[in-house]
């Protein structure tokens, strides 16, 4: 049994931003060797969340909308009346969304669909510089 | 320390179809003699979700309203704009739910409420064959 | 690679109080020696959930609020009609919110923005004794 431990580096614009971090994700998982292990990337952040989506342009609109709807920009949120940083919403669509996702790997590869990303969405108000830690324990491929 | 490896065979009728998974995973745990341990279930696909409920018809049916209230079936959705699939809805909810769940294994048994089920939620607008990927890693029963 | 388990219990004041484990997940890992290493929080029951936030009043009101949007207390719940509990609302949040949130060490510290809390969120219609369950598997600090 190892331990493996990665990061991944992102720019991004802010306001639901929505990345996709499956092929670096991928690479850390191909590039460490893995057969058969479980691992956890998290994000450091409040208003920064994790979770798997099909990346394609239709479903981040309607994930940004979505959200939108839920936790709206502009609306009065406490926080916003108290720091005056005006990016309530984005706590709240954050803590709902949560900053971590749970991975498997198999056979020496990343579990998922076809058509499921793992994706990286910033709420923030702003452009932000954003790190995701990643971390694997499991066999090395191929497995004893 | 030890890996183990499971999956779990679902035929659902989707249109968010609730499933039981608890039996499953208990049954796995105790096959494999975990003592302390903790492990990942993991959905393939991006209609799909996993979290735990009170599994009894009344917040299964709750939590079906709760989902149709967030993302309706039947609204206006860029995915089903491009893609005509018509399951749009089932994409937002899965985001929201998550396609992983994080449980632990505590003196041989599968930490959980009296009353806390865990369950995958199948939001795609046709029955689906799914699998649930199960992988725990710790230390045998007795432990040493 | 090692395994430890632990425990937070708290005294919660039930409809949709956020208590802060940060210190107590801290204190644990400290304890424990973790160089490096995943872990899972869990806490059992169908009325609880766990997250992460910045832990200051005005994000924690307006994340009561929004999630008072999202299924209110008072509203007709199948569950209640059932049971009588009068806590549908509770079940609804919580399985939005997770039971569980997965944690990183590394370097022998856990992984967390400055102004990012663990909190624990209990839905329950009354004040509750909780347990949220800790565990991690790593390996020791400093790393061999």
């Amino acid at each position: 049994m190892r331990i493996w431990n990665g990061r991944i580096e992102l720019e991004t614009r802010g306001h639901a931003d929505v990345l996709d971090l499956t092929a670096e994700v991928e690479r850390l998982v191909a590039g460490w060797g893995i057969g058969s292990g479980q691992g956890t990337l998290f994000v450091p952040g409040s208003t920064a969340g994790l979770t798997t989506v099909e990346f394609e342009p239709g479903v981040v609109q309607d994930l940004r909308e979505l959200l939108e709807r839920l936790a709206p920009g502009g609306a009065a949120y406490h926080h916003d009346a108290a720091w005056g940083d005006g990016n309530g919403h984005a706590h709240l669509r954050a803590a709902l969304i949560g900053p971590n996702l749970g991975f498997l790997v198999r056979d020496g590869r990343l579990v998922r669909g076809t058509w499921q990303q793992f994706v990286l969405c910033d709420f923030d108000n702003r452009p932000r510089r954003r790190r995701v830690l990643v971390q694997a324990i499991g066999t090395g491929h191929p497995e004893p």
